[in-house]
């Protein structure tokens, strides 16, 4: 499958494995990348959060393969430096979500890598842009982990026709409940140019994704998870207000999720009893960051097989779409590329 | 562009206008119709709630065309009589949201109409299969109006392999996030064999909504709606725990729509207040329920002419899937109506 992002990131799919705190190391970032999408490496909190994997035995897994890596935002600029660390190891592109992109993008664009920066709502577009982003991923409030509130079906259309107006050049991701290749081929449809996936990855066999996290994955339904902001209140993490943590149901969320005021009240006053349950796996207490796609994932295979599976899929339902029509914005059928406001 | 739905319906294309309390009157149901679609008239509350339009009348503007009815269910099963009375209209279909559909179901299908549910979560399905319904909508969050958490793009792929188990004859709408082509692509890639579109209809000539009201849907981004139960609690509308009401924010979402609890708290205390805004068609007061899809929509034309621009757009996305793929779930390139469990 051949789309502007295939063709600007030299891949051969257009799929790029969200970079997953504590979750896309670097075997699952190399297998992506090595069966033809892009793997990105979770750089999350750059070594702040307690329990996260050490960045450079990560990077060694990588093992030549092409990668990028990515980071919140607002925890990188608390430690700007990790940056400078990473773009030493040449990673082909920095992700960045949840926070202002452009402090970071001159070090970014400098050292040769392209930037991709994740937005959540129409109104973080432009400092993508003004960050220089070779592509922006619109992330639905679907999609597992950290995000906001829009959703991907019309979000994604939204700013491909913002990105037509303001900015035509910059490549456009979806991302948010694209688990198979039904999700990638409405992606298309949508007007993005390829599609982040997270927890379709979550659960592989590459990721480090405990066993105990990932059956409860495979054994969920899109109803088993929640939004909220009231885990990362109890456990004491700083998320900026606008931002809520997408998880699995659990015993935690079911007495605090719908309490984020009362939580908030309580910040912090879990973090010892969190740190514990995690080094027990204990997934009642500890939450499991995924997406409403869980429901559409019961099992836990390679990387390589979830690509194909998602190519396969999109190719069948795109039909001869899959090669002809994606390679160029100005190609398609006249409406993708096109604002809304000429489309009339 | 030929579906499952067109030819169970016996329509052209696979667009429903959604059932808009208030808003879907019997013009615009006639013209979506008339233009090929399928006009769901508006029946709400089931006059239960002020200020909705009177049945009997709008039933009069249908004029001979196909159309269907589409009623709030518990508000409904207050109510009850009122279903035999508009049966008496003979509507090709009942169109039942928000709440348990099977009370009703040996009515409406004794009377030759076929029976469409709308659900919002998985769990909901086996109700609306039990009742016997010719069509399921998978409705997203991002539906403006009243719904729940679920989002259009992960739900409806699952929804469709739940189908694909358990019914696989029954059809499959979506509903949330779409008003154009690109909408109507995607859904069609997801598993749907059409899609309900409301938000879009909302700003169309024939809609009943007040100008005031169209403008504000024309001028805002997604980034301007919420979804909140706040305002149902406030106006004294008692809707189940479960379901909230996606608005543009206004001056009354600013104030209320992240504090539920209190407006809660103060349930029905702006009965009258809600009621004197109205009459002066005061919009920071009186909410618009509306979609996520606002962003994706500038103007106001007839309900023919957005049928037509939905159907050129997506029939130009979807090149020769528009007519050879979509007509029988079983010739679809072998995924749409297979369950997950079967593909791998």
């Amino acid at each position: 499958m051949q789309t502007r992002l295939t063709e600007a990131f030299g891949i051969r799919h257009p799929i790029v494995c969200a970079p997953m705190a504590l979750i896309t190391g670097g075997r699952l970032a190399a297998a992506v990348s090595s069966a033809g999408g892009l793997g990105i490496l979770g750089g999350g909190y750059a070594g702040t959060l307690a329990g996260e994997p050490d960045l450079t035995q990560e990077l060694a897994h990588i093992r030549g393969q092409k990668f990028g890596i990515g980071f919140t935002t607002w925890a990188l600029a608390r430690v700007p430096h990790v940056l400078d660390e990473v773009l030493h190891h040449f990673p082909c592109c920095v992700f960045l979500s949840f926070g202002d992109p452009r402090p970071f993008s001159e070090r970014i664009l400098r050292s040769g890598a392209k930037l991709i920066c994740q937005v959540q709502s129409l109104r973080h577009v432009d400092q993508a842009i003004e960050a220089g982003a070779s592509a922006i991923v619109a992330q639905g409030a679907e999609a597992g982990g950290h995000g906001a509130l829009r959703s991907t079906l019309p979000f994604v259309p939204e700013v491909a026709d913002y990105l037509a107006m303001k900015s035509p050049a910059t490549l456009l991701l979806a991302a948010g409940g694209i688990a198979n290749g039904r999700g990638l081929a409405a992606a298309l449809m949508l007007g993005a140019d390829g599609v982040v996936v997270g927890t379709r990855f979550l659960t592989s066999e590459e990721a480090l994704t405990p066993a105990a996290a990932s059956d409860r994955v495979a054994r969920a339904t899109g109803d088993d998870t929640v939004r909220t902001k009231a885990i990362d209140a109890l456990r004491g993490v700083s998320w900026p207000e606008e931002f809520s943590f997408r998880v699995l149901k659990n015993k935690l969320t079911e007495q605090w999720s719908h309490r984020e005021a009362d939580a908030t009240a309580a910040f912090g006053s879990l973090v010892a009893a969190y740190a514990e349950a995690r080094s027990r796996q204990d997934f009642d207490m500890v939450v499991v960051g995924a997406g409403e796609c869980v429901g559409l994932i019961h099992d836990r295979p390679s990387a390589v097989s979830i690509l194909e599976a998602m190519v396969t899929e999109a190719r069948s339902l795109l039909g001869r779409r899959a090669t002809l029509n994606f390679v160029d914005g100005t190609a398609n059928p006249g409406v993708q590329r096109t604002p809304a406001s000429e489309r009339r």
